[in-house]
């Protein structure tokens, strides 16, 4: 993997990469759409590709473990082939899934046992198996196993579990070693700063991260319910000790609003179940804000889902069918608006850059931030 | 509207027509996916017209009446405009559902009060308040409101019925020709055979539609739960009578065999939910017998779902991935096996027309039911 940094904004500390895999180019900054079980729900692979046209898209390790496992998955050849898509991919660890969606996990220094969410059958991920997991797989880039602390967390537990977070972080990198690539093509290791929202320890844990000279970095343990000023603040202490020369992904980021925010902070690399989640439960982001399509104000409104036209759905259909579609229950509406949604989370991050590469960005931001900041 | 018979099978009674409407041209036979509330469940409009290509599709009146309701199809100027689709509609009359989904219904001379299946609210279909209805809806093709008798059905009941279904159509024309077409097209309307499985009465009720002189003719109460050979018995006694140079269309079925042998009776046009509601539960219908996607036995196979390739959805995604989906409960997966199911029916109406015009229908059929009778 290379990463080129090709622009940096001179009033902000947002920057416009490049990052080069064996599955193609990701032009940063990026958001990546979230392919948990390796299908974006409701959307097919060629939808993805030519509509929304992301470079990057993301599976979860928790999730593909479970189901369809990874025997099938290895004699399948990993996920790209599996799922059709041969662009990259990125797989968490599966670490943040085991903390918010199993019961009666336990967490020890050797790993975590938990039950699975599906059958409550026991399973046990240590930072050793998960990489062999998600070498299987076959991921562009694979994550570290980490422990995501919860939000509000008390100051010794975060301290530690970020210490036992990298000692976890040792046990990846050493096992990694003695794992070769299995599918021909190469995958890129990230670590993944923790420290809940406290200023010294993400501090020491963003050093600790940057001291191993991986391929790029994650911050982690954001956006787990504390406010945005906090995430805000976390972010820029630890992209500011972060290496410049790699690129930064932060976990689970947000909003567009949010989105926005952190790319001023140096942030290249996004994902969130925002975009498609709230699209299943009728919310569409436009640039002019949020429209929570159920509502009866639309009811006969007939102009199409948004002007801008980004993808085909927002010219093909109108508001007032897409509203019937959510009143009526039919899956083609949260179908619709997966696809609206997805197609303006990447418009944002390809005009973002856009702007970094043409020196206005940050005049840009101001602007879509006070657009973005609105009901419909 | 224009029917024009292009071709009579010599060892059948099969026939390729041409059907002219103000929304274009049908070539049947012809199958007409459901779009039960103005949406073919999980197919956008696009990949219906593209991948799977009907000249029409089938809209249902009760649901439409219930949501979005007539009010909203009306501003929107008709459900062509509604949902996006610029081809030909038929919309059935509303009395099928009526009488199979919603509760406590009377069945009375004048009409038939329900409740809907949604709110339970009351309402009151009659033949005059149906046409208007479906003058709203702005169908090319519109429906006689009529009695479906249930499978089995007591022989005096089925009698009675059949009588007030024909009074009712009497009401029907009378009360469409007061109602002017309301967006610009035409709209043609069928009258249907009912009476049952009892011969005389089917004979009887033939006699009496092909009387009015419509511009098509429809066959209902088939495809309730009798026999297949009861099926093919009735609709041949029914074609028999039936003008030859009007379109006849058998409501509800079917199977792909099914199908097959009709066309081989002499019907025209067919329309069933069977395709897209067998699709989200696996069942894959192709040239080879039909799939239960889910089983355990397609787990590991890699090969594409219909090796045919008919619509995109067939050599793009494996076997294996679509078992995938199905077992973690992921939309796609019923997505792509609509698009497959439909595309297979279509396929298979468009395939019959060229070996009707061919003349070596009944060859291809035998050999075909032959082949579709398995499950693989």
């Amino acid at each position: 993997m290379e990463f080129t940094l090709k622009q940096k904004d001179s009033k902000s500390k947002a920057r416009a990469g490049e990052l080069s895999t064996d599955h193609g180019t990701i032009q940063t900054p990026i958001f990546m759409p979230v392919g948990t079980v390796a299908s974006v729900k409701g959307v097919h692979q060629r939808e993805l590709k030519d509509e929304i046209n992301p470079d990057v898209i993301l599976g979860n390790t928790y999730h593909l473990y479970l189901r369809p496992g990874i025997e099938i998955l290895e004699q399948a050849g990993g996920l790209h082939k599996f799922m059709g898509w041969d662009r990259n991919i990125l797989t968490d660890s599966g670490g943040y899934q085991v903390y918010s969606l199993s019961g009666n996990r336990k967490i020890k220094e050797e790993g975590v046992n938990f039950k699975s969410h599906i059958d409550g059958s026991s399973h046990f991920f240590t930072p050793e198996n998960v990489m062999e997991i998600q070498r299987v797989i076959g991921a562009d880039i694979i994550m570290a196993f980490d422990e995501c602390t919860p939000y509000p967390c008390e100051y010794n537990y975060a301290k530690r579990s970020m210490h036992m977070t990298h000692r976890w972080l040792d046990r990846c990198i050493s096992h990694l070693e003695k794992l070769p690539f299995k599918y021909g093509y190469s995958q890129s290791f990230f670590p993944i700063v923790q420290g809940s929202t406290y200023k010294d320890l993400r501090k020491q844990s963003a050093e600790y991260i940057a001291s191993v000279g991986a391929e790029g970095n994650a911050i982690g343990g954001l956006s787990v319910g504390e406010p945005a000023e906090e995430m805000y603040e976390m972010a820029e202490i630890v992209c500011d000790i972060l290496p410049e020369d790699k690129p930064r992904y932060l976990m689970g980021v947000g909003t567009p609003i949010n989105i926005l925010e952190n790319i001023a902070l140096g942030v290249d690399m996004f994902d969130c179940v925002m975009p498609t989640r709230n699209a299943r439960n009728g919310m569409l982001f436009t640039a002019h804000g949020t429209i929570n399509i159920k509502n009866k104000k639309w009811e006969a409104d007939f102009s199409p889902i948004d002007e801008m036209g980004i993808t085909f759905v927002d010219t093909e259909y109108s508001k007032a069918y897409l509203r019937h579609l959510f009143a009526a229950n039919e899956y083609l509406g949260k179908q619709i608006a997966t696809i609206h949604n997805l197609g303006f989370y990447l418009w944002l991050v390809r005009t973002a850059r856009e702007r970094i590469l043409a020196g206005d960005f940050q005049e840009w931001k101001t602007n879509m931030v006070q657009q973005m900041d609105k009901r419909l």
